[in-house]
């Protein structure tokens, strides 16, 4: 039986400007220790900004999204515009302010957020051909944004599940280690950081989600 | 019982300049697995170099250790220089080669490598009242370097292997998921990346050192 692929999208590399480093990290830990494949992606563009993650303040510099994102996936990336959803089981976004900064505009819009085209093509080519996928932390809004109707969570963070609400989809509360399945439309989500969580935790997430994921996907032929 | 407290030395972000971002955060997640407390410590120094990690080229721009490493501990980090050995039960040092190009000059000077002084410092200190320290991936040649006459693996590496012979260690070689413990001097180390390893493996590594480095500290009082 071949192994199934999951492809990744991610937003950088770490959590105030690009994708959380220990919820990505994590994933693809889950994906491995499934003994699935991995296939890392990011949008080939400049990261709306550089933060110095000792401070908080920004950086008088630019950094760009995929390139910065291959520190995480250890040169193991592609250009998400090459994407083609008939090569993947399975996608996942991790969070981290990146999905919410650089894969979408929602740290800046809300409910009115715009998401990268490529990032919204990815989405819509698997869920057209009902493909499951996984979104953690903040990255659920960009499923609800692109999707409309569909059960994520976001933790207990009350104006995110407004947000989704408002952009047509449902919030499902959740605390640490709980995670979310709409079987309906195959979407796997949890809260990772929207919590203040511990990294086992982070793991146990990430463990439920990526199997969750392999059991809404097609058996291999 | 009070929580055993690990502190942690990251050289960067990125495994091609700086700290290998899974290592790192399979180290973080190890502790917080068996219940203990980390803190991460970097050096305030520039890198050697920033590496586009999609292609292996130069950067032509500077990053700093510390502001770099904060990007994996979520800001929760701090300079080397203020490290206290008092302050910790345990010391772990993970991989990437920034280990070698920021922790030491050993990518560039083998085994007539120059430590930083913080990161010698920091060994010396806890290695002296007998608190154990652990290394993963190429991080075992500083422990070699400054400590001399340890039993560490880099793996399957024989020119590693024949640097650490050279500084006056003893290299024992190691397979994907195993470790290997100096119980005269309190020294836990691992082969992490200097294999071809998967992220599960990788934990696996990581989760047995963390047991092992507890497993050599003094009770709790």
């Amino acid at each position: 039986m071949p192994s199934k692929r999951i492809a990744v999208i991610l937003s950088g590399c770490g959590h105030r400007d690009g994708s959380e480093i220990h919820e990505a990290t994590l994933t693809l830990w889950a994906i491995h220790k499934h003994r699935a494949e991995y296939q890392c992606f990011a949008p080939n563009v400049l990261q709306h900004h550089v933060l110095n993650h000792l401070t908080g303040e920004a950086m008088p510099e630019q950094r760009n999204v995929l390139i910065e994102s291959a520190r995480i996936a250890r040169g193991k990336i592609k250009d998400l515009a090459l994407f083609d959803a008939a090569a993947f089981d399975g996608l996942v976004i991790p969070g981290g302010v990146g999905a919410a900064k650089n894969l979408c505009t929602y740290a800046f819009d809300g409910a009115n957020c715009t998401v990268n085209p490529d990032v919204e093509q990815a989405i819509i080519a698997m869920h057209k051909i009902g493909k499951p996928i996984g979104a953690l932390c903040i990255a659920p809004v960009i499923l609800a944004k692109v999707l409309g109707k569909v059960i994520v969570t976001a933790g207990q963070d009350a104006a995110t599940a407004a947000d989704i609400s408002a952009m047509g989809g449902c919030h499902a509360p959740t605390w640490q280690g709980e995670i979310i399945v709409d079987r309906d439309n195959k979407i796997v989500t949890a809260p990772c950081y929207m919590l203040d969580s511990r990294l086992d935790q982070i793991s146990i997430e990430t463990d439920k989600v990526i199997e969750a994921l392999i059991g809404l996907m097609e058996p291999s032929a």
